[in-house]
């Protein structure tokens, strides 16, 4: 059920906080808005920077309360929309609804199981927190017109990925027979790696063909992806290019005025506009 | 011959073989397709986790056993579908025929190899089983509209790698004369190896200038790669949105004579244009 | 204001300069254009050519001549163009006036500083110099279609890299958890880059992988930024193929019947074609 | 002058081989193309295989005699085309006529010197030959299209260009004030390498920024650089796809009533739709 629609009966205070919260127009839901967006990109930095251990040292005191006031305010948030919402348990259960309560609980685990957990888990547990990035999702309204695009070509992608697939796993096959293990082609699924980085024109560089018939495949297949990459590009062009409504050009109907011959006449035209003879 | 079409006398067994083996639609023929691409992704994987080192040393057994299956999978779908058919040679020699084939072989040549002849011969042999990963192609139903657009667009590609050749070729013995062997430019085809690793952007770093001049055309290279990218994706781009049924402009209107049957009349027609019925 | 209209009383020799110096079409101001362009890329080079030890040690005199050469000739530049313009003020704080004021301050400062201060200020300072490339911007007179369809394309952009960056904090955080310090993940702002590195398949390969089941997520990551590369170009492209005019469709006129007000008449209608009056 | 035109007069043995050599249709001239051709592609291979010091020490003779062969054969087709065109001067030069010449030049100059001149510069006149790859432009009949889609983008390209060197020009002294020598920006045309390396997403990894203040402009240029490749992609799309001609959207037929005068009749139609009369 869309949370937005998702009304309490009219006219108490829960419709009213319900209007703020998930509403996007008044002014006070656009305050709303904004404040929560703020709060979210400052509380993904909050652990991006606890990560750096020169910054952690310094600065883990100050950082630590601030992500305890994330976590009260998404706290605050969360119970809100549970409550203003008509149907608690299913917005409870809806993507937004597991993306809020995936934003608070980390902070809860870490702090109870600090104590007694080695502190690999404890750190897993607190770097969920990151996923609060997808409470950014909501304010995307342009979104669904991307996706649209994306979905509408979606079997062309699949087709398209298995076929990018088949030649990394043909390519890495032949060029592990090839190179062998000193230039880094260790493995198949190493040698799929290598192709999958070519072919996408990362080129990390980790792994390189060193002998001539190496090189001279690995040559064909950046010009396969070079090539390849054409292909998403212009699915999704197209696609889009679709999508937009062009310049409609107002097709003239094909009437024609029996008095005069005058052919190209509105379709709903009453009278030729050339002779003014009756149709 | 279209192997689909290549059907028996109907009434037996055969037919209804040939129809679950080859057809797509009942839902027996569904579900032998779902199968058979479990078989061949699995297959494949056990292909590749075979050449990791570390897991060979451990689960060799089990993933011989499981080629084993896979190759009697294999063979009996090979069998099934040399017996159903009505023209057995012309499927052996049809693409699909040689690709179930090579799927099969591999395995019994490397088992009466292996005591005989060495070890890099029968790891080759072994290896050919990824090919396996083509018996995919035959259930990319979608593949059809990218082809198309690609193939029309073959003379244009052609032209355009020949270009893209061409450019790395002189750009690569310009190189050559230019860096020397110091930076890794040690002959022109190694330097024509990094002219092409530069313009498709995969830009591996192996190999890169060191003297002003040289990084001077290196950039002059990237650019000019950058901007030639977008031939292929626009060429394709084209193609594709041309391929595309666009909305149609002018949709005759949905009226039929009530008489003859006939649709598609003019929205403004007042007689039926087939038979002069009144409307 | 535009100060190509902000033309100072007709007549006198300030008008004459003001059109030599803000127009484009007259011979006097074409000259004045291109002579500018050039002074322009030789400023811009010098300052270049002056960061290199190399060339520096060489010929750092005639470097520092021709750097107050071009100082005073943009000086003058600047005067002239305040005394032409009406309003020199408007013209001062336009993106222009800033411009051109940020091409000459930068050496007079490194001048004035250059006992007294750091050398490390003074580097900056002069460094300051190269923003004179954008005084080209004011010769680029085709970049109007361009920036119009990046503009008109903005919210699908702003859209787009938000989903960029989000992925690239998830991927990024997940790597940092699976990878750790000694593959170069050392902190999640680092993993980060890498993630952006990758999807936007730069790929330095300062940072890769080195776990199987890390290579797997970037190869994941790869394939998504292939894919989505696609959609940022299908923006422009439709943005640009719309922008483009195309076979326009016969645009009916504007012309609407004083009797019945029905608008949108064809331009050579002699009667209205739903009154019948006649026009 | 266009030498395809520049026949001589007809009838004698000059306008036959004028035929052969440079026409297009006949089975003489297409044999001579195609003979061109291979020996174009075996001249420029052997030109790169030369270059490698292995091959070069196993085939050197060899090799400098199908040098010997592939620069007499091009002799003649030189003499040939001077012969038998009606103005050789003009002929001679043309693009080709040039073209023609450089690939036989080379081999006896480095003939002439190789007695008294140092080894590079022989070097480096032999390897001039490469630029007989040029010759294939002759052949290349699609390419037109392409080109005339480029031609017409032109402009737009330029402006392209300039922003993406201004862009380049302005982050590399920025990055070569953060960055410093140890990570590789010892100067700013060196910075400006790196900058275009990173927005064309080639990313060779030679030069990659250290500090976090780098690696977060360096981000910022990659995600730019990303946005940007768009730009040209669109460009060309949009210039080709406006270029071909749209599959024409069912045209509706000519037939027009002799009755009443109504037009765009269906073309299967027996009866007029707007007055009844059979047709």
């Amino acid at each position: 059920m869309d949370p937005l629609r998702d009304r309490p009966p009219r006219g108490g205070r829960r419709a009213k906080l319900h209007a703020i919260i998930f509403g996007v127009r008044s002014p006070a839901a656009k305050g709303f808005d904004v404040g929560l967006l703020v709060v979210i990109v400052l509380s993904v930095l909050t652990v991006l920077l606890e990560s750096v251990p020169a910054i952690n040292a310094t600065y883990g005191t100050p950082l630590r309360v601030a992500e305890w006031f994330f976590t009260v305010v998404f706290t605050v948030e969360y119970a809100l929309r549970l409550w203003t919402v008509a149907h608690p348990r299913s917005y409870a259960l809806s993507f937004f609804g597991i993306v809020d309560l995936l934003a608070i609980v980390p902070t809860y685990l870490s702090a109870l199981v600090s104590g007694t957990q080695s502190l690999a888990a404890v750190r897993g547990i607190r770097l969920l927190r990151v996923f609060r990035v997808l409470k950014l999702v909501r304010h995307m309204t342009e979104a669904k017109v991307l996706t649209a695009a994306i979905v509408a070509s979606r079997p062309k992608i699949v087709v398209f990925l298995t076929g990018v697939l088949s030649v990394a796993v043909i390519f890495g096959t032949v060029m592990y027979l090839i190179e062998g293990d000193e230039a880094g082609f260790t493995s198949i699924p190493t040698s799929i790696y290598w192709a999958v980085v070519t072919m996408t024109t990362v080129g990390y560089g980790d792994i390189a063909p060193r002998t001539p018939l190496g090189q001279f495949l690995a040559l064909a297949l950046m010009i396969l992806g070079y090539a390849i990459i054409a292909v998403p590009t212009g699915i999704v062009s197209a696609e889009l290019s679709r999508a937009q409504p062009q310049a409609r050009p107002r097709a003239r109907s094909r009437r024609s005025c029996d008095e005069c011959g005058r052919s190209g006449l509105a379709p709903d035209a009453a009278y030729c506009d050339a002779c003014g003879a009756e149709l």
